[in-house]
């Protein structure tokens, strides 16, 4: 298992992690595969969308605190719970594939950590899948 | 890795790809593993849903307007952040297992690409990875 | 592939299935990989979240009925569209990494299954992964 660490520096935020992923691919010689990235926290999460336009994850943080407001009762005494609802419904995992040692990604997208809860500092989880090139 | 081609017909539809994905696994002579199906697109995703009453999709799809309303105000000059969010509320991927060459799913389950922000022509990506019988 | 069966006690509820995949794993002999955990239902789904505190996932259960209020009209004649939405909110599949034997969770994590349309007698299916240690 390989690990990577992320300091996010506010409260909510998407921050790319694409070249991250992309270093550790190169180190660890993965021809063609999947590289399996798995967040180990929960009250943050893991996304894939558009990296062009950095409005495009401002506007998906602000969708999200729409979606769950930060101003409703919970019952969790610490208070975090809409963060912890934004985690689970982007996912504690992504998967991209991986051939002749570069991370598939659509033209637009790259791999976003999600935080919700921060800033704090991250860790996250990487495994690769050796498989057949096609 | 393996390509499909969708062409979508509106703004916004879920449509089945199973028979796509089924047809995939026979052509590439695997038994038993994995197939993981990846959404190179940022504003569509992947989900598995009930296929057998196509009310139920339509349903995901309204309640996910419901969810993301269209009117709302956002930065992204492109005017289509609600499909960038639903795509992330969806997912990039999905995996599926494979028994003796067949996708496993459940008896009312199907694979689907979510379409938010068509008509277009998309693609996924598919690549297999093989695992003992069990 | 593998089956655990899970009989949900309530109309909504989260339910720890982490002891159980841990289980699995024992019993397979697996050693380094992934643990793919598979839900073949269309109104219940998988997330992994905070296992420490009960008021977490009862909270995320909250959030997601304010999300998907039930008193909304849908199509779908059963009347469980709320139901199918939450499972592809949450996903039909969660993947976990195995060291040594053992699922590599955070501090705080567990893997659950959410039931949206019980009680009812639930399958997950469950396939093993083997990948180099790192």
């Amino acid at each position: 298992m390989h690990q990577i660490t992320i300091n996010t520096r506010k409260t909510e935020q998407f921050l790319e992690i694409t070249d991250k992923i992309q270093q550790l691919v190169q180190e660890s010689g993965l021809k063609n595969g999947l590289a399996f990235i798995f967040c180990p926290h929960t009250t943050c999460g893991l996304t894939i969308n558009e990296h062009a336009d950095p409005d495009v994850t401002a506007d998906i943080l602000t969708g999200l605190t729409r979606i769950v407001p930060v101003n409703q009762t919970f019952a969790h005494r610490e208070g975090n719970s809409p963060a912890h609802i934004k985690a689970s419904l982007m996912g504690s995992s992504v998967a991209v594939m991986v051939e002749n040692g570069q991370l598939l990604l659509g033209t637009w997208q790259g791999i976003f950590l999600g935080e919700f809860d921060g800033p704090r500092t991250r860790r996250l989880w990487v495994k690769f899948i050796e498989t057949d090139k096609d």
